[in-house]
């Protein structure tokens, strides 16, 4: 099993990276971007084993350790 | 319209953040992991337009700009 997992900076926190990133695209030509916005993605290998049970421990294991609960959002899906 | 864009270090690479997040999930007790692999997730507002131009433009962007092709791979969907 695979639970894929992508943390953003939330919608109200500055991304600065982003922005960098915005100038940097429209600098080789690339128009009408309104906004990137950039995280993580994080894919974890899993044994397997019952998948509730998964689904709690990775969503436990995201708000400890692999996100930042203050300045960002997480979302996953196991499959 | 908005493009979703993945990039991760290709599967014959080394991932030593990868493996530090591995270590720190298993030091807080979750079990039955194989493997951590962390990489990048970009989300691109754009104004619109035709599909198919924008397909190619993110692709060259991402080849480009926002991957390294030696050592990462990507993948997008645009919505």
């Amino acid at each position: 099993m695979k639970a894929k997992i992508i943390v953003m900076p939330k919608k109200t926190v500055l991304d600065p990276q982003g922005k960098t990133v915005k100038h940097a695209l429209e600098s080789i030509h690339f128009k009408g971007i309104k906004d990137v916005r950039i995280g993580k993605f994080l894919e974890i290998e899993l044994e397997g084993g019952n998948k509730a049970a998964l689904q709690k421990q990775i969503d436990e294991a995201c708000h400890k350790l692999l996100s930042n609960p203050v300045i960002e959002d997480y979302t996953f899906e196991i499959q």
